[in-house]
């Protein structure tokens, strides 16, 4: 644990800059607005070590792909966000002399992202030439007009005598990104335009064998400032504007650059993205920074009001919560069906910034509570767009049905670690529960019946050709897979993804008697196909151990030395810093919930007694090691009234980059992992279920919190749930009465 | 299947040239000394695809590990026998246009290796400037003198006009690997000197940071020819001779270039190197280009006293044999016990050119009846050795004791791919069984009970380590390994490896008994560490199905779908090229030998229904899709009396190269696949065995032969053993009487 900010109910800040935390630093203070976004790396020059990242969603590259031993069947190319042209480079003289945190003296440092308002801002005061100066940067990407960057730099002449500034803004496509597997530069530029107080350059991705896109970006740069517009330049890659003046004793100088970004993959030809920028540009100059601002803060406001989560008494939580919110609303707020929730968002290369299970699994409820129906529609299109690519990753595999791959910006799996790739097919269960899950919150069934057919029947269709039928057994198995638990490879039948496997052949076959006939004949799906899933799903094999009373994680997971992890000898965890690969998969630990995820899944199927054995056997051998575990055991052990552990897993989930838990923030923030902090208080804690149509709570408050309160959206309506020590107390807000359960009794609801 | 070369008793010939099978004649026509050997390429220009390759025996490069996804244990480099500094190359001018038979017409081409001297041969007819000419190229790399490589190229002008002939010859460092991990060229050049008529170059390898040492090699160059010496130049990274001449109509000038090839593993300063090349350059030039052949000659004529086969009835069967004979002794020959045999020889780049565990399995067991007994003490020495790298190769694992590694040349670890590098470690056990496979055939214990006893001790501290006690079972275990069959990854409980580890700890005990209390102190091995190691193979969890009969390969085998292979539909074969990974690893199918390899090491000790009925379960579910597995089930029908399977299998065998048949052979020779032949033959149609130190013999004839014959050394005996459709005959030509068995029946033999 390193934590480098202060606690503060809505800023992530600091009043320390130290070097050696820089990556780790940017990361944190990363802003996006789903369209774009770009880690919190200092706009002027900076000669120490950074990590420069800018993004725009759904700009990639097919970077082809390069493994040690290549496997039959590895896919040809891994995807890639790739690092955006930079628009925010520039470089400020004073007397001449380059502004450079890593060789200046300075002082007075303040860093703060304001989350309320999505604005981030930084300032410190540094000495030139035996003259001091106050700077100050202000830089958001707008929620309101999704193409726009705003920066705004305050220069501060601190001492008694006049002083020269000189800034040059940059628009520079000479980027690479630090995961390339060849070490190529994306970026080709095919335009530069530069006048005295503006500037454009178009760029598009170089060429690729694998028929994918290249995209084609122009950002148009406009300044606005007190200082005089100097120079006009071109160099290969960039295009520059430089300005200069004087700043008397005292006095202070300002210098906006407001950047429009365009790609083609709004705007078809090279015409249109100019003609787009200047369009957008030109609406922008109507208004001034501040009400560029106001704008900001306005779109955030109207998030927030749908969204935040108050937690009294415990400060760190509080800030938890909302900066793991603000981050998620940072990379998707539903505005785009062609794009998706990167693990990493815009804060960093890791993952390449594409599609996992992730979304399904632990954004969908979130987004499902949080944000308008439509948001989580879009994650679902997202998938039915890309069914081509899910038969494709099937096709690929021998087998018949769609495959949905583990990482894809197409659908088109780009993974390629056998392990994962091939075998962690329990993905594909997860892609139809999101339809499921989307069912049942919204009581919607048009989606699962129309489109989203389409899709379990390709994930069913999987199953029945996946599936083997042991004759030793008289069951069908499912051999060589990887569970959720990573910390084992090629298992044979993991308990989870042989559940998963039945309930879609069932699902499938329930939704399938709700579908039109003419649905039926177009998907050429037939009675005997149907028969067959059904006689698969009822003679699935589901291993289990009547004597422990558990469901086993899969055959011979019994056969294990099960030490639990508490009576590990000191030193050994993480586990995956201190022992062999091979260790680690022989041992019986696991990096996240694999059972339990099942359970979580489908938590009002089980009784209490199945919940508790299993979390009793399995919780002790759970060592967390990927940030999607602790949040699933907290609901878990919230819905078995073990409060204590609820909380402790919850703490592990609330803060995990704010307070670098895993060693690996300033690669990017783990966002996916984000929603859980929001899934244990809301799921667990909460207890909020959707059974049969009709919203459930059962609350507890923590004992190391005073109160909380959070708001949900729920078929039109928007309802308030305060927990204090009291007891709880429920709201609606807005729309039509409902009746709600409270604690096991009905209870009905009317706005006031 | 694709045969390129003419059958021959002797001789690898063809009078076809096809670009598009370069590559593969290549392969085909390698030779070698042990200490160094090449490719058949062409000496001069050729401007169309080629695989230039040339390699000193024992120099390597550590290649820094290049991963798609690092595991935690993963080596650091891949050690790789890199390209050497290029000897062989010359560009022949005539008429002032260089010969280059990519871009010349040409007639009369032959190419023959001739397997009995050694030597390789090429000539053609090229068209030049309206004039023709005969070429003629003779080369070896002699094994009377090892460090000497010496070529001749002869020119007929076959017009009736006067001709020019240039010829320049290179020693040049400019050269690469094609699989470089970093696209890296490894060869610095130190020194070059360049006179009349001869040259010297010396390079030295690239630095690396891990450690392992740097290499200098010096090559000198002499040449004797008719042509006068025309210049003496240097490039940044070659020296190269200049001679030219006239050639009147019909007549013939000669071109001799000798090279000594010295290293810095022979000599340790670069002054001892340079007297070296000297010192033997001199004494060659002594002889005539004819002299030097007839020593070259004469010490294979001594190696095929000693190991030749023949066969009758089948021209085949003889030309296969032979090859794989002659190709295993032009890579190893027990000279230097640095030196090992890489599975690709001295014939190409891939698997690096390091050491695996097939010099143990399949080779020891031919050496050390082809060769002197001094050959195979000189690989297990090479074992012994490199003990402290398999100390640290298991360190890396967290586990006690020593751990051989899959790929090496220095004792640690190469290898990366987690499912090989830390699982397949059944390695261990063969490294053992070749200490007791050279006792038991030797009858010379004192290996064993000497330095022996260090590395069998290192592996059982492993075995005992490595297992863990199943409290549900009671009985220990080995999980998450990877047997011998290669196409299941990460299985608990193979038989093969839980009985080879038993088989250790108890051989390990066995000979402990016999060392003396000094030896025993010096490695700290006391009574409770001993009785550790009874207890654990006393209760080694071995799994057995009563109802078939076997022995399982491991605990989930057979819940799979068992449909033989015959039963696959028709176009699935081979697997490798057609399914995709997961598909192979969850089928039945069986790359190589697993339970059958174990029975293979212990035939004697398990009954004849144990024997048939493990054989009749594996064999149909078997694919053969390593070239180590036919000869292994060669062996077990014969001594089934399967003789036609014996005989198919054998089949797969014996060409393998030759016809191509894994349609991979222009990557380079399958060197240790090719002891699969001889021992189909010797222990599988001859039955020999070696059994309380006794030889049996239990022959049959393939009906396909009219007749085979070999020899063995035994014990400081040759004798020869003949089938025919009479009988069999067994004599001994050297060495003091024995007792064999022949039949089943004792028989003494004494030399006539």
């Amino acid at each position: 644990m390193k934590r480098i900010f202060e606690i503060d109910p809505w800023k992530v800040v600091t009043h320390e800059f130290k070097p050696e935390e820089k990556r780790l630093q940017e990361s944190m203070t990363s802003i996006g607005n789903e369209y774009m976004g770009m880690r919190g790396m200092f706009e002027e020059t900076y000669s120490g070590d950074t990590h420069k990242g800018i993004y725009l969603g759904g700009v990639w590259y097919p970077d082809k792909t390069r493994v040690g031993w290549w496997k039959n069947g590895y896919p040809e190319y891994f995807g890639k966000v790739i690092n955006a042209v930079d628009f925010t480079k520039v470089d400020i003289k004073l007397n001449g002399s380059s502004v450079d945190l890593a060789k200046d003296e300075f002082s007075d440092f303040e860093l703060a992202l304001d989350m309320k308002k999505g604005i981030l801002n930084r300032s410190f005061i540094v000495a030139k030439d035996g003259q001091k100066f106050r700077l100050n940067f202000e830089r958001f990407v707008s929620v309101a007009q999704k193409e726009l960057y705003a920066s705004k730099i305050t220069v501060e002449n601190l001492s008694d005598t006049e002083a020269s500034v000189e800034i040059r803004s940059y628009i520079d496509a000479d980027v690479f990104n630090e995961d390339a597997n060849y070490d190529e530069k994306f970026w080709n530029v095919l335009a530069q335009n530069v006048a005295e107080t503006h500037m454009s350059l178009t760029a598009q991705t170089i060429p690729n064998n694998f028929g994918t896109p290249q995209f084609t970006t122009e950002m148009l740069a406009d300044h606005v400032t007190d200082l005089r517009p100097m120079a006009a330049e071109t160099t290969e890659k960039s295009v520059i504007n430089t300005f200069a003046g004087q700043i008397a004793a005292g006095q202070t100088v300002t210098f906006e650059k407001r950047v429009i970004v365009v790609t083609s993959r709004d705007h078809e030809t090279q015409a249109a993205l100019t003609q787009a920028a200047q369009t957008l540009s030109q609406k922008q100059a109507e208004s001034s920074f501040e009400e560029l601002k106001v704008a900001q803060a306005a779109g955030w406001a109207k998030r927030w009001e749908k969204a935040d989560v108050e937690i009294s008494g415990n400060a760190e939580s509080q800030q938890g919560i909302r900066f793991n919110l603000f981050q998620l609303f940072s990379t998707y707020y539903g505005d785009d069906a062609r794009l998706n929730i990167g693990p990493k968002g815009f804060t960093g290369e890791k993952y390449g910034g594409a599609t996992y299970w992730d979304t399904e699994a632990f954004a969908v409820p979130l987004y499902l509570a949080l944000a308008d129906e439509s948001v989580t529609k879009n994650l679902l299109k997202y998938r039915y767009d890309q069914l081509a690519g899910a038969y494709h990753n099937a096709q690929q595999q021998g087998l018949k049905g769609a495959l949905y791959p583990m990482v894809t910006f197409n659908g088109i799996e780009c993974h390629n670690e056998w392990e994962i790739t091939f075998e962690e097919i329990h993905r594909n269960g997860t892609i139809a529960y999101a339809i499921y899950n989307y069912t049942r919150y919204t009581g919607d069934e048009e989606y699962a019946t129309h489109n989203g057919f389409d899709v379990l029947v390709g994930i069913a269709r999987f199953w029945a050709d996946r599936v083997h039928y042991s004759k030793r057994k008289g069951q069908y198995m499912i051999h060589g897979v990887t569970g959720p638990n990573e910390y084992e490879n090629n298992v044979n039948n993991n308990w989870y993804t042989n559940m998963l496997a039945k309930w879609c052949l069932n699902y499938a076959n329930e939704i399938a008697d709700k579908v039109s006939a003419q649905k039926l004949a177009q998907l050429d799906l037939g009675e005997t196909e149907r028969q067959k899933w059904h006689e698969i799903a009822d003679n699935m094999y589901l291993p289990q151990d009547q004597e422990l009373g558990i469901f086993v994680q899969h055959d011979t997971f019994l056969d294990k030395d099960l030490t639990p992890v508490k009576d590990l000898p000191a030193g050994q965890l993480p586990l995956n810093q201190n022992w062999s690969w091979d260790k680690i998969l022989r041992s019986p630990y696991i990096k996240q919930a694999d059972v339990l995820q099942g359970i979580y899944y489908f938590v009002e199927d089980f009784t209490p007694e199945q919940k508790e054995k299993n979390f009793d056997f399995y919780e002790p051998l759970t060592v967390h090691e990927s940030s999607l575990s602790p949040s699933i055991h907290s609901v878990l052990a919230a819905d078995l009234h073990k409060e204590d552990k609820a909380f402790e897993m919850y703490s592990r989930t609330a803060r995990l980059d704010l307070d670098n838990y895993n060693n690996d923030t300033e690669d990017g923030l783990h966002i996916t992992s984000m929603t859980g902090s929001w899934l244990a208080i809301v799921q667990g804690f909460a207890g909020m279920r959707v059974i049969d149509g009709e919203l459930e709570f059962a609350p507890f408050l923590p004992k190391e919190w005073d109160d909380y309160k959070f708001r949900i959206n729920f078929r039109g309506r928007l309802l308030s749930i305060e927990v204090d020590k009291e007891g709880s107390k429920i709201e609606l807000l807005k729309g039509e009465p409902l009746k709600i359960k409270l604690n096991g009794e009905e209870t009905k609801l009317a706005a006031k």
